[in-house]
């Protein structure tokens, strides 16, 4: 086994998405089970001056895209941040998850070796992706958690890792 | 340019340990202008049946020097879990940080072809390193983070990413 771009970024993208969109699952059924609005948890927040759910799953699923666009020298795909529900949110999700979907180990095969433009700035692929991109996607997942988890949806952390 | 073991794990995890010492100064900071005692913010948590901080500090620190020590097949040095302060939990940090600094390239050279051993069972290194050891870190350092923002001490992404 060697440690290539695609290995660091799609299957883990893969799985993490994944259980996040878990994690909205069962965060709908608890909110309908409590009475709560649809609404309501999608517009949660940890404290006032903090984003809340809606942009938590926007921010991590942009930076996914960002990422793999940016790696492979595409356009990344447009998605309007228009979502208002767990269920919208979950959406975002899937879209996310899709596109990962598109990118082969043959689309990724020596990347590690390039650059990124950020803001007309070259960066080297791998610094980008280990210490700005995975980490700052690992960030808005475990907010999401956190702010569901603040709000008393049942959910514990075998259900961010997916154990 | 390639990616190692090296690579994924020792200047990533010096980075972000040394972020979140640095976010714990500001809330050092901040609990003192603000009156509140040591011990506050420390036991602070997001939901009554979730860890406090200290745990998330314990917890982060535990996960780097177990995925360092198993990859390398030393035994990790132990450490007591007895902070009560913000200050001690920068302690903590900083032995973890000296732990993660004995570490050289040729110290993890080949270990992605490696196994590591998970309560008796066998899993491939780098399936531990990047599903498993890698997100769960940066779980409890947002964790950390997240606890703290949510109790007032300002805190921006820019500090957790130490951008």
């Amino acid at each position: 086994m060697t440690i290539s771009m695609y290995a660091i970024t799609v299957p883990v993208l893969t799985r993490y998405l994944s259980n996040l969109e878990a994690i909205l699952v069962k965060a709908e059924a608890n909110a309908a089970e409590r009475k709560i609005k649809p609404e309501v948890l999608a517009a949660a927040r940890l404290a006032p001056d903090m984003h809340p759910l809606t942009f938590q799953v926007q921010s991590a699923t942009d930076r996914v895209k960002f990422l793999l666009a940016r790696l492979t020298g595409q356009t990344a795909p447009s998605w309007e941040d228009n979502e208002t529900t767990l269920e919208h949110l979950r959406g975002r999700i899937q879209k996310a998850l899709q596109y990962v979907g598109t990118f082969s180990e043959a689309d990724l095969a020596g990347k590690e070796d390039g650059a990124v433009t950020l803001r007309d700035k070259q960066v080297p692929a791998l610094d980008h992706a280990l210490y700005n991109a995975l980490p700052q996607i690992f960030f808005h997942i475990t907010t999401a958690y956190a702010i569901l988890r603040h709000n008393g949806v049942p959910v514990g952390k075998g259900d961010f890792t997916g154990a």
